[in-house]
């Protein structure tokens, strides 16, 4: 059976109606209680057996001896147990009809030749009984359409459109903890793990077709088959953006990913220039891969790179106009009747030009008319708006303060203040989210709050969502990425 | 008389025993609000005047119609009310024998040329007057070993070394507002607004000898007087570190800054070349000067370049050995009896090297053990240790589902996990502590996890702190720039 029929079974892997949990555990913090447990408390759709010779029930569920006990079908099985009796297990995997394997176990080509001997006769064992192999020695995954949450950390991003495909496990499942922190939509997690019958490659030509994957996030640390992945990930970034950050890429990295994958990292030199050839979107840092699937899937693209920028402090319009400049972004100067109508909101000596400094206005209409000014006019293709939204986080300072000192300031006018800020707030953001949908154009938001909030602000019904990140470079360094990706596309 | 002999009035500014407030408001958000009810509600330890003519009382205290009404001394005056009304006001402040002036209101030299008039007015009445000035155009400063916290923003740091000079207030407060929440301590901050008559220069020159100030953080638009800027700077750096973000050094950034403040950035080539030469630290992004702020104020100076990494997860080791690599800091082999020592606590087969990766481990010793080890061998300077101190954030979600799934697993357990999980990181941080005054060598951490307990964990009676910044990309900057230091230095 070949790797591309196999792919078929990713349904079965992906979406699965029935799971068995082998090695299920209740011994806080093994790995069969940490998967079980994270697979109930994440309300899976489906059925969950656990597996496990020495308990009757584990978390309220029956739980069977072994998987040929279970009375029903089972799509999926998850693999916590020694390495040693994987061989056993597999067996009865294909006597029951499972359909796909995640093997959580280590202990295979990433230890030694033995281990590398026993993975491939894994392996082997899979393809004979057309199991679908995920792994081994991967962290899980995680399926927010199936509503599976299949991992050792439990973190549950909401459903979305940014696949994420990881060959560390602990790295990965980090991303996938601040994309839900940062309310990143996730269409697919995978931990690729030692990739004994998937590549990174695979699991690309898999979601170049999966109609709810718009993003795809990839961690590598090395490369097999590097002729079909530059082949494939061409194909699939011309459709839908694929980031990349490729571990290794210094003597140093490729030594500490040799030891950790028990594969060398390949000729960096080559790889990267093979990506940048196929316009891949390959970054420096992990929290760049999430910084842009923020942008990516919130935003319309630009198509320029002229930027309006609207502050309400003078020293962060320099600092993002200085950034800007820096990536090859442009600041052009606006006409004339744009500052007029601006200036009708603002003081006599207010800065007339781009950025559009609204010098710390309480006004509250004009931060909505400025970048409504800015994206209307054929001359900017994207704007970028300071310090709007973080302003709620000054505001609560205040009350605070305000109730300790001052006795004369009532209660209700202080909740009053307090609800105002949040209803603007809100405003605001649903604003922006039909400019985006008016004009076509990206508005991106730097709160400079370190909020709760996060940095995306979904609008129910609508495509575009609100996007604010903390610090101006984040914002620049996405907005710049995306117009590379347009000029790549377009 | 000399800006030398008003710098003496420094002291006045920076430590007053009794603060007016004119243009005193009680109507919620107005300036004379904000500055008024953020002093009362800091604590400030000295006596406060509200200044109104209009109000008997504001946040129950007695406000008074004039300045010269105030029936005791006064050490400094805050001023908010209309530029036209400064110089009748600046009148009374020498009659009343006030020694510093903070002048928040705006509307001189950054508008037109009737203020750049009247700001060259005031300045020679204060100078006449031997009031020190501060401003005009100014958000205020914070004192916070005078408990004095007179800003717009109401945001309060903990007492400490690290002193911010400003000339954007906006973008200062907000970095003043980070360092709240980051745990960075402050010994002053200062928005030096128009800089009517005191520069940067001036502030630098008093700090350079403040015994509490440390470290210098400079956020500068246009430096006047060059060639004195540099010559104090020089002096200053060789005794403590500044770390300096220049705004406007790009043609967008100086347009921007220029109608900012109302002059011209200058030519920022030979400004950069000339820092370079005084071996400033300077930054790209205003976030990078809190980041070395952390740094600077928690952690020993690394006597070379050469990291031990310890790492939790393998992909992380990865990553930040390549960022390592690309900042000039080498990541070394280490010998037998480390690997050996480290190995007794980990299973057969572990990384044995250098980033040592713990693969998930939950031995609860081996994180401190393989830090120790890596400090006190004599070819490693310092050690970046991810993923330790973070992990609670992992362990409190595992609880959660837990408590949801498992009704077997009784309360009282989780409690006990969640308390041993929130000791064990207290007893991490204090014997990292205490590592680093055993051997003099910095470790710097990365919890990976957004926490909300800071970036710098102090403790108690300890000279340095615990350092955990989010990222390893910030983890390493902060620790090249630090080795760049100390080559300048030594």
């Amino acid at each position: 059976m070949t790797a591309d029929t196999l792919a078929k079974n990713f349904d079965a892997i992906f979406n699965p109606k029935a799971v068995a949990v082998i090695g299920a555990s209740s011994t806080f913090g093994k790995w069969g209680q940490l998967i079980l447990s994270n697979i109930i408390a994440g309300n899976f759709g489906g059925k969950i057996f656990p597996v496990n010779p020495k308990e009757k029930s584990i978390s309220g569920l029956t739980a069977y001896s072994r998987l040929l006990d279970i009375p029903e079908k089972v799509d999926l099985a998850f693999i916590a147990t020694p390495a040693g009796a994987i061989p056993g297990i597999l067996e009865e995997c294909g006597e029951k009809g499972v359909r796909g394997v995640v093997l959580i176990t280590s202990g295979f080509s990433e230890t030694d030749e033995a281990g590398k001997r026993l993975e491939k006769h894994i392996t082997s064992m899979c393809r004979e009984k057309s199991l679908a192999l995920v792994g081994p020695n991967t962290m899980g995954i995680i399926c927010p359409y199936a509503k599976l949450f299949a991992t050792g950390s439990h973190t549950r991003p909401r459903e979305g459109s940014v696949a994420f495909v990881s060959q560390s496990g602990n790295l990965g499942l980090q991303l996938i903890h601040w994309a839900e922190e940062q309310g990143i939509g996730v269409s697919l997690f995978v931990g690729s793990g030692n990739e004994a019958m998937f590549s990174c490659t695979d699991y690309l030509e898999y979601l170049k077709d999966d109609p709810r994957t718009r993003i795809i996030v990839l961690y590598m640390e090395t490369v097999g088959e590097g002729r079909r992945f530059l082949d494939v990930v061409r194909k699939v970034h011309s459709k839908k953006p694929v980031i990349v950050l490729k571990g290794g890429r210094t003597e140093a990295g490729r030594t500490a990913a040799a030891s950790h994958t028990g594969s060398m990292g390949g000729k960096q030199t080559i790889f990267r220039a093979a990506c940048r050839q196929a316009g891949l979107l390959d970054v420096r840092f992990p929290t760049e891969l999430l910084d842009l699937s923020a942008g990516f899937s919130s935003l319309p693209l630009p198509r320029g790179n002229r930027v309006g920028i609207v502050t309400l402090g003078g020293g962060w319009g320099v600092v993002t106009a200085d950034e800007c400049n820096l990536r090859g972004l442009v600041i052009p100067d606006i006409p004339e009747s744009i500052i007029e109508t601006i200036g009708r909101y603002l003081p006599q000596f207010w800065s007339k030009g781009n950025p559009v400094d609204l010098v710390g206005t309480r006004d509250l209409e004009v931060p909505i008319v400025a970048v409504e000014e800015l994206l209307k006019w054929e001359g900017i293709d994207a704007v970028i708006s300071l310090g709007i939204v973080g302003r709620l986080e000054l505001v609560r300072s205040l009350i605070e303060s305000t109730r300790e000192v001052d006795a004369t300031v009532s209660e209700e006018f202080l909740k009053q203040m307090s609800a105002l800020s949040r209803e603007y707030e809100k405003d605001y953001i649903a604003k922006i989210v039909e400019l985006m949908e008016t004009y076509e154009k990206p508005i991106i938001g730097v709160s400079l709050a370190n909020t709760n909030e996060g940095t995306v602000r979904p609008v129910a019904g609508k495509r575009y969502s609100g996007l604010f990140y903390q610090t101006p470079e984040n914002a620049v360094n996405v907005l710049a990425r995306m117009v590379d990706y347009n000029r790549f596309v377009s």
